[in-house]
């Protein structure tokens, strides 16, 4: 077995013991002499394991009972769509087309409002562009639109590395107006208070399981407002009344799901994970800032825990890097196209260990520490 | 290991090399030290099993180069809203909006007119549902719309056990019109001419892999003609043109999906997994039609080689029927609610010994062989 680890952004490191259970499991789970993946969506034994996968996240994120959770498929991206055709019915009419408020502070918020257009009229509120998305902007700078159908955030951004240190309250002209977070690459990473949210959702790929499972955790009252346009399968009042059955749904993705929510919880749960994920993060930033060897552009006040992009301030240095990392088992570190550079992701999944790994790498490569 | 037989009509019965190979793989990966479940779907790892998969089921469909295979999500049920979203901006007009066809021989193609009911007319050229779904109406009883966006087919019934005996060929009026059929409960099957269709879609979760992928084959001037409201992950040229990377793939059901593909190709393809089929179903067919215990509903000359619903005499034995089978390790043979009785579902991966073994049991419980 090679020893690595893996920083790549999504999908993403998994904890060796879900995998551990997953290979054991793989020719017969529980004795049912039944794969997960050959087990009927609607028999027992794949109900039980749905069962506990809802139940452990509620317990895990503390969803209140108002809220309902849903398995669903297509990612982030497919949410971007059906966020708009399940809530601008909420406040359109025929004469004036619904409004819906983006924060806008790197590359996938700038992607949701492009595909909210296509349903309704997007008024960015606010956005950090100017600043290469390197900043959140405060709530007080909010251009927020009285009764918009709902304001959008991506509480963080996976790509250019801001996330949010502040829970935002909407009140005045906007007290109706939900909240809609994409928490894809921070959910569970951080204790959060649902009921701030009108929903949240989120691929699992990053700090979850499997590509192709989608989680969206949202308000009862939002529910049955979807467009005529809407596919019945996205429509999430009919995924809510069919408890996520109303087409199959990916059943291993969600098996694994439910491992990995198993194994949060064996480890203290999201608060525990909070604290250890600030660890985590302190110890990379102190290495990027150690000197000015290498750089991390984002304002201290909202760096993500979780994607953490850095660049070496002699960037003909880059392939050097990539490759002496590749041969200590660092890997995936090349960061994104749109940004260049370097970028380590330090989900949960990664140990201590791992990210020490990496201090260490860059402390080396830096010719720091030596006599 | 519990030893047993899984006629589960979705998901289903995978190949038992398929999950050893899978176990052996989950931790490392080709000494990748990775799950495929932890692969960025960008990276050279995932790349390569991504791109076996593709042209492993494009030798064994012999699929044609100008037709693409986009690996999505969200299942059959989804695609009866994406197909007419990419599909009726072909031909329709404001004046004048686009009619498609459909021809309704089961539960699944009378849920997929229903869908599609949002974004076109539909016109029903042919039904089966006097006959109780128990028959295909030949092509000659067809009242075809001239001009129609597309014709709708459903070429196995999963839930009601009618399968095509032919494939269907347009002309005159018709000529234009493509035919779009839903073979998620037979792909891979049977040997198919995949020119005779515009598009061939299916959830993988019947005879191909874990739920959560999702097939479309493609013509290629199919393609380009969404309709405003379709999401962008769901615009078929726009998967098409990111090789289904637009949005993050479901790439562990990718994985699984081509380790299927490889064994089929082991088996000696779709030619050699056809006579199989034929023999498994002549089987269980002779056992139910042996005297009347047993009865199976569909005009013999379309009987699904797949699923298999059968009813006994005397529904009052039913319970004990199944609990009979259960303790023999014959599972999940209970038929669908919306039809009742027993069904089974005896997909490539079911061995002829699975089948022989349900047959002996038909025949002992019946009573039959005794002295």
């Amino acid at each position: 077995m090679t020893h690595i680890y893996n920083f790549s952004a999504g999908p993403a490191v998994l904890p060796k013991e879900v995998l551990q259970q997953a290979a054991a499991d793989m020719l017969d789970w529980h004795g049912s002499g039944m794969s997960v993946m050959e087990m009927s969506h609607r028999g027992p034994e794949f109900s039980a394991i749905y069962q506990a996968a809802e139940r452990d996240l509620r317990d895990l994120l503390a969803v209140p009972d108002n809220y309902r959770i849903l398995f669903m498929q297509g990612g982030g991206l497919t949410q971007n769509a059906v966020i708009p055709m399940n809530l601008v019915g909420r406040t359109a009419t025929v004469d004036k087309p619904a409004t819906v408020d983006f924060v806008v502070t790197g590359s996938w918020s700038a992607k949701s409002h492009q595909e909210a257009a296509r349903y309704a009229s997007v008024n960015i509120a606010a956005s950090s562009r100017a600043q290469g998305f390197s900043t959140v902007p405060p709530q007080a700078q909010w251009n927020l639109t009285p009764g918009a159908a709902y304001l959008h955030l991506c509480t963080n951004e996976t790509i250019d590395g801001a996330e949010y240190n502040f829970t935002p309250e909407l009140g005045g002209l906007s007290a109706d107006t939900p909240i809609v977070a994409d928490m894809s690459s921070h959910i569970l990473s951080r204790v959060i208070d649902v009921s701030k949210y009108g929903v949240i959702f989120g691929g699992a790929q990053k700090n979850i399981g499997p590509a192709g499972l989608t989680l969206v955790i949202v308000r009862e009252d939002l529910l049955g407002h979807a467009l005529p346009c809407c596919p019945s399968t996205f429509d999430w009042k009919v995924v809510a009344d069919n408890a996520s059955m109303f087409n199959t749904p990916p059943t291993y993705a969600i098996y694994i799901a439910g491992l990995v929510f198993q194994w949060l919880k064996r480890q203290g749960g999201v608060a525990a994970m909070e604290q250890r994920n600030i660890e985590k993060a302190a110890l990379l930033y102190a290495a990027l800032d150690a000197d000015d060897f290498y750089s991390n552009p984002i304002d201290p006040e909202c760096r993500s825990r979780m994607n953490i992009p850095f660049f070496l301030r002699d960037a003909s240095l880059n392939e050097a890097f990539l490759a002496g990392a590749k041969q200590r088992g660092l890997l995936q570190l090349k960061g994104h196209k749109s940004v260049g550079g370097m970028r380590a992701s330090i989900y949960n999944a990664m140990p201590i260990e791992g990210v020490q790994a990496l201090v260490d790498y860059l402390n080396e490569f830096a010719g720091r520490g030596k006599a």
